[in-house]
């Protein structure tokens, strides 16, 4: 067969490509191996990229588009992402597209020109996510950050993908609404979907997934679609907005979404209560889950962890520095009483030292203000250029809670580093904190290896909701085999047959180099 | 270029075809429109199958074979689902394997030799989602009907494909657990996760697409994959759990499943209120869901409904002939009051007529029965073999609810069929169970295509839980556009490019004969 011929589509290659497949066979198979998967040819040439740019600007106008050195580092790293952002990682340039119309032009002269394109919202996340590590062009959504419709007898709303979550909540108390998903502070709706994120409140109100009715997407090709229209309940055909959600950007840019929104609950109150060790407050929460309480949140935080929010003092109160949960509650006021009667109880069996529940409004945000600290408080900490933040999550099935915590924490105490715990435990979910110089890097790393490692082979995951990106890649096989893998590379193949769309991230689709992946 | 060429994977066709690509372009595209698909290319020739049976043998034993008239009958239609089957709609046996792997083994022949396949466990589903179009073989899950592992401590249990809802839950009530999802009875978890099927409780705890954990499939050419390990909450790559969750079997064969379980509610109550019309009725679920009360269920019955139900006399008592709301309350016994007074309260402000609550277990039990006996109590109208009943259901956005029940019930009043109305209303999704008999059943079928348009129009679905089958596939390019239904057809040619699992379902794989196709 010619080379360079369009037909070429054979072996589950990554094509419109120069490379016949390596075994032609698997034209008819189900999943995609790493091994026949035939690495992406994207056009990144100077001479590409200037002809692009001219229709760039045709498209989002020559102010949309910035090509600044600031602007491009910042659109691809942050000081808190665990991925350290290498020198190649950055995009030619950087567009502001205004409407979903031009979001889908741009889509379409990067695939005809073969030039590969990252997502760009809030930039919180944590795992490399927005590394331009093919280069090409990042789209950045700030431009379309509007509150399009609220649709308040339907509990739902329509919104663009820069919208804040924080933003979206102000505008939503107005009509006493709320939506539920809690991630960090400045993430943004687009990237919420991607990471398929969540947050405190996940444990009463589920994760973004459970979130979004549905979404409008601009595909690799430029096509433009909407995965569902506004029933809350829909059996029709494939989920696609599932499909969406937690594919930070590799299957498609998230240009609309329609979410739903809840009352907001009436009356919330917060308890806190401290135990002897962490193991015991982890046993703790495991029979408040159990028991089936109807907790809103229920949060650990460990004694390093509440040491650092003393020293940064960003509280009104001093706070003991011992393994701590924090407990919210919501409903009526007899429930929400009737509630911290129960978990009272619960706690003090599991040999819990304090318990104190807030009589009111403020003092329910006071108590709850020290959970809102956590990171941050760990990130006051660094004293120079070369310290960092390395925060990580994981999740395992919730009896394995306390063992892992327990051997994650002795853990860090051997390797000498700072390490905060914090997490949203009700959902066997929790964070760790690193604090790092650049010569403890691979003490930092070797730590969480262990820490992934551990929440695996406890039959959990890499990843609770931070997501995989770059960084936990290597991790899939083992949590979930390499057979689902393989199927995932097949769907990001089949959506993306270009691999235009934030290439290397969630799968590989080609072959590491030597030495790449760490030894199980 | 050659043809039955294996190499020949352009333009997006089933194959491993002997067509050459109508459109070369397309193989870097990221959706595959009706006109560029090439139409699967089955091997039933008697030969073929013949060499087949062999091989099946060998596999599951010949005990677990049938061919016998009335199994291959009832393995492809059933008397209560609306899609007439026609006499070409049966498969050529009925394997009942006894394992993955040997669920595994089977497939591998059918991709080896090109035998398209049908999934069956509890039959139960409506929309012709097991009538086997193509011929081939019936994969019957019977034999892996075990409930494998229960992890009381992580709420979750590993269950095979046809474990009965019901069942599951008499097991699990002896560890005061259970797990929501309440479909038809009968309905087996395969089939409930093919159809991602709900129910009463699904407005308190959400459809199965929220109960399942991971999955064991076994995919078109055999390879077995698991989609996620057991934590509850995951970020780790493409929600592959959901991607099969609604796919009616045309995905991937589902032969192992971790579903999550809840513990029992301590309490509950149920409450019954009557009103003088359907849209008062729907004004009133519309007011509770809005106050974001915490109710376990919300259901309607029309007159109709009630008269059928009396007519039948299998509850207890005679109910008033009116449009009636039931609610069912759970939590603790304080807060249950509490709800009962919030609802009783929007409800006389809706024009309730009557409002009669449950003062302990029996009394719920006997007012939740008449709920129970919906379906039946039409069923039960059959006076002849020409007689049937035609179930469908639609979801709205819950503001349109009282529009569309309303015009849907004028609309079968003038038909002159009997047709009642029951629904999920707190999701906004309702059924019509409509009676007719051979000579009437273009009006049914007329009826339920502008129950459907009205639906659609209304940004709602053709399907709220019932799932697409035959009988809605061609509505859905009117409800979310013909790429979002092209992106559907290039996932199942990814996951199945044969086109070997329950082909013809959810999406056309070929264009449709002149005339096949309703005017919208």
């Amino acid at each position: 067969m010619a080379r360079d011929s369009l037909v070429l589509a054979a072996g589950g290659g990554w094509y419109y490509g120069t490379q016949t497949a390596s075994d032609p066979t698997r034209v008819a198979s189900s999943t995609l191996p790493l091994s026949h998967a035939i690495p992406p040819q994207h056009d990144t040439a100077p001479k590409t990229l200037e002809a692009a740019w001219a229709d760039f600007k045709a498209i989002v106008g020559e102010e949309n588009i910035s090509t600044t050195e600031a602007d491009l580092k910042q659109h691809s790293g942050s000081e808190w992402s665990s991925y350290p952002t290498l020198p190649g990682d950055v995009p030619f340039a950087i567009l502001s597209p205004g409407s979903t119309e031009e979001v889908s032009r741009v889509m379409k002269v990067c695939h005809r020109r073969r030039i590969p394109v990252t997502a760009y919202s809030g930039g919180t996340s944590l795992e490399g996510h927005f590394a331009a590590t093919r280069g090409g062009i990042c789209i950045d959504f700030s431009r379309m950050d509007k509150i399009l419709t609220l649709h308040k007898d339907d509990l739902d709303v329509v919104v663009q993908p820069a919208v804040g979550w924080e933003t979206l909540n102000e505008e939503l108390a107005e009509h006493n609404l709320f939506f539920p998903p809690d991630p960090g502070p400045g993430a943004m709706i687009g990237g919420m979907i991607g990471t398929g994120c969540s947050g405190t409140n996940a444990y009463r109100y589920g994760t973004m997934k459970d979130w979004v009715l549905s979404l409008t997407v601009v595909l690799a090709d430029g096509t433009i679609i909407k995965t569902k229209q506004r029933p809350r309940k829909s059996s029709a055909g494939y989920d696609l907005t599932r499909t969406f959600i937690g594919s930070e950007g590799t299957l498609g840019l998230v240009t609309e979404a329609t979410l739903k929104v809840t009352p907001k609950p009436q009356n919330t109150s917060v308890a806190v209560c401290t135990f002897p060790s962490i193991r015991k407050a982890a046993d703790c929460v495991f029979r408040v889950v159990g028991e089936g309480v109807p907790i809103a949140a229920i949060e650990i935080l460990d004694d390093v962890q509440m040491r650092c929010i003393n020293e940064v003092g960003s509280t009104s109160r001093t706070w003991k520095e011992a393994p701590t949960l924090f407990f919210k509650f919501s409903g009526t006021p007899t429930s929400v009483k009737e509630h911290i009667s129960i978990v009272q109880k619960l706690a003090k069996s599991s040999g819990s030292q304090t318990f104190e529940f807030a009589r009111n409004k403020e003092e329910g945000d006071e108590l709850w203000s020290a959970r809102k600290e956590a990171l941050w408080s760990v990130m006051a900490q660094r004293k120079s250029d070369s310290d960092h933040v390395w925060t990580t999550d994981v999740a395992v099935p919730i009896s394995r809670l306390p063992d892992i915590i327990e051997e994650t924490k002795d853990d860090i105490g051997k390797s000498g580093l700072t390490g905060a715990i914090v997490g949203h435990v009700g959902d066997g979910n929790f964070h760790t904190i690193l604090l790092y110089n650049d010569k403890e890097h691979d003490i930092a790393d070797a730590l969480v290896h262990r820490m992934v490692k551990r929440a695996i082979e406890m039959e959990g995951t890499a990843t609770g909701e931070h997501g995989v990106g770059l960084v936990k890649r290597d991790y899939l096989p083992h949590e979930i085999g390499e057979g689902a893998v393989d199927l995932m590379r097949k769907m990001k193949q089949s959506f993306d047959p270009l691999c235009l769309l934030n290439c290397d991230k969630i799968v590989r689709v080609q072959r590491p180099k030597p030495g790449e992946v760490q030894e199980w």
